[in-house]
């Protein structure tokens, strides 16, 4: 069957997540309907990266397959003019290779966490960061973010639902910078735990509040307890940016989960 | 009587634009109904520029008196308490001289302009770009935009209601820029004729579908007739980014209007 891959933007707001679920709407059940509606063909898609609820994507990529052969353009066409006016859009459909998969296939996630730091609420920004209302000293943040970088038993930093087998995973950048009001946080790994982004950005707040020390940091990532984790920052400020495919590295057991 | 002054952002989606108005909701309305219900007094606010409906700030200046003397802080935090959950923002509320005037006491005015040149609508950026589905040439349209910088009579760039006693302006500085899928076009002067930049945006977009060459640009400025100006561009891509005070130049008569 010829198999499709999607590159996707959505305003995660008003959904209950990617993901599928039987009452609310869902990114996934969104596309799958539009889909349908211009096939006829009921398929499941399937994301790189199963985002929350309120969680946005700039590059969310997926895959399905169709038992025709369509020309790529007007699938994209066909799925944007049935998702009208939800917020989700394909930007990109390319015909791909039937051993492509958009999960499995993923050897690097990007995700970037914004967190609009000034007394006014945001206005123009509603629903795209975390609003905190005073200031926040992004350089000890930026200090505290190499604490986790790297490979570690990230136990403290995965959801109580998560349900990958190991909490081992390998963060291979983590950048905090600042413009202006805002600070930026910038993570990447080949797969990340369930709220994993969320749990570490709402540690680092904890940091740049000074109520938290590096080392405080550093021993509640040692403590491999989830007790211990900052409150999760919410999902408003997190996107999905990107998604890397190629280069696998063999006998890695870090690919088949993201959860954010 | 004590004067204040404000640095306000606000989402212009929602609102009949700047202006209060009987029937509809506007930012000024809105903003003269908060001050009431914190000080009982039914003010007046005047702002640096009255922008359209739909079209957004980032830094609308405003100034309003007050019978009572109060901590500027604490009129920001009360103003932005009872604007909720309408999206308007106080960034700044400071002590003004009673001198000053948020309209006739700026000295330039910048605005910026959005464009996004994509085949998919946009999403995370609804309300808050122009979106063209194929692509500008932003080249030329920065070089057409050198035709309509400095001083001219812009009869063909503005609205048929403008109320201004001259259609001659002076444009600063005009920019074309851009970004991956976005062109950005910022704009400064003193002040601008109704629809100004909306006008001039709409007639560039033409020269970037080379559907115009930068001559149809310049003989459509130099005929000063307003059918010759190409379809006034949305007011979602427009955002009133910036006002300056100071230094004002003496003798000029381009400084108490604005009206985009």
């Amino acid at each position: 069957m010829p198999r499709y891959r999607l590159l996707i933007e959505y305003d995660g707001t008003p959904f209950a997540g990617w993901q599928q679920q039987t009452d609310c709407e869902s990114v996934q059940g969104a596309l799958q309907d539009a889909i349908k509606k211009f096939s006829g063909e009921r398929v499941s898609v399937r994301g790189a990266g199963r985002t929350d609820a309120g969680v946005h994507a700039l590059g969310q990529t997926a895959h399905f397959d169709l038992t025709k052969i369509w020309d790529p353009f007007r699938i994209q066409e066909a799925i944007n003019f049935h998702l009208r006016p939800r917020p989700i859009a394909v930007l990109e459909c390319t015909a791909a290779d039937p051993g492509f998969d958009a999960r499995f296939s993923a050897t690097k996630r990007h995700y970037t966490y914004r967190i609009l730091c000034r007394r006014a609420p945001p206005v123009l920004e509603r629903n795209r960061v975390w609003w905190i209302n005073h200031e926040l000293d992004s350089d000890v943040m930026a200090e505290a973010a190499r604490v986790l970088s790297g490979h570690h038993d990230f136990t403290t930093f995965r959801a109580a639902q998560c349900q990958a087998r190991s909490p081992f995973k390998t963060i291979d950048a983590m950048c905090v910078a600042r413009d202006r009001f805002e600070i930026r946080i910038d993570v990447s790994a080949r797969s990340f735990l369930h709220n994993q982004v969320r749990s570490i950005v709402g540690s680092l707040k904890l940091v740049g509040d000074g109520k938290w020390t590096i080392g405080d940091l550093d021993s509640a990532l040692a403590a491999r307890d989830r007790t211990r984790c900052g409150p999760v920052a919410p999902p408003s400020g997190l996107y999905l940016t990107h998604v890397e495919y190629g280069n696998i590295i063999s006998g890695d057991d870090e690919s088949d989960e993201d959860e954010e």
